[in-house]
């Protein structure tokens, strides 16, 4: 049987990335049966309305993973009260050219992390706004606004704090189950 | 006496860009020793933080243009219920490298226009949050949701209905003197 795949969109490009760790994190606890495909953002061009013509080529293969996959999960830092313009470039390109969005009707979920708690909530809230927008069938909990502290995820995902395990262990749990639901119905 | 310069960022990239219209209807009604900066976001790289250690040039030149500039301008269509992820980078390009937001203290307004009424609106709102954010001076009232018709502005920006010239210019007016007001706090 073939495996179900969750699209992943981390909003942030840096090398040593909080929110990417914790993507890494969250893989590692999913059930057998699952796997991440995590798509290239980096190398989009900025949106603009005239590609509708003639789209490009690396907005053609984002809509095409996104298509491809079984469910949706976004991971963003916060930049400035929101979430950064390199992933809702990444939502813009993938909703068009008009009347293909490739997010519509996809189960998905939004959470993130940052160094203080209150920045990806303002990031998410953003986020959550678009993602409904754009058709997700979005998980509204749990939610995950995780303060993120070095010695708790490694650079390799792997879980080094028992509580942290436990809550994340939990939300990919719930997860797994609403991707599950919308599936069936 | 040099002129007055407002740096105008445009959040659309199309060629027939209602909102570069709106913004070029706008600098039709400026009052004497008032220009506008077009400012160029179309080349920027998406916003990685490793940028940080050794900055892309288009970034310093954003920065720099908009750190020479007396005001901030913001026009804004609305993609998928927010502002494009393209205006979005170019704030967080102007914001970083960390400790050098290039738009703190600027004197500024946020505008935009929509085919229907609500777009741009709810654009807007999350654009405000953002640049307050950033400290922008940023004028509150009057709001300007603009409805785009095609036979009210021309592609020269050259305004061709009377009521639309009256609240456009009644809007740089206002924008005029909340710079003024600034300039001089």
């Amino acid at each position: 049987m073939s495996k179900i795949t969750v699209a992943v969109l981390v909003g942030s490009l840096r090398k040593e990335s909080y929110n990417r760790r914790l993507a890494k994190a969250l893989e590692k606890l999913l059930p057998e049966g699952w796997r991440f495909d995590y798509l290239r953002i980096d190398d989009l061009p900025l949106y603009n309305q005239d590609f509708d013509q003639d789209y490009p080529a690396e907005g053609t293969r984002l809509k095409q993973a996104v298509e491809a996959a079984d469910a949706l999960l976004v991971v963003t830092p916060e930049y400035n009260r929101s979430f950064p313009g390199v992933l809702k470039n990444a939502l813009d390109i993938g909703s068009r050219p008009w009347g293909t969005n490739s997010f519509n009707g996809k189960p998905g979920a939004a959470l993130g992390a940052s160094p203080g708690a209150p920045g990806t909530s303002m990031a998410q809230q953003h986020l959550r706004n678009v993602l409904l927008y754009l058709g997700v069938r979005l998980m509204g909990v749990p939610e995950a606004y995780v303060q993120f502290k070095e010695d708790r995820i490694d650079a390799e995902g792997n879980i080094l704090h028992d509580d942290t395990r436990k809550f994340l262990q939990d939300y990919v749990d719930k997860f797994v189950a609403w991707v599950g639901q919308c599936r069936k119905a």
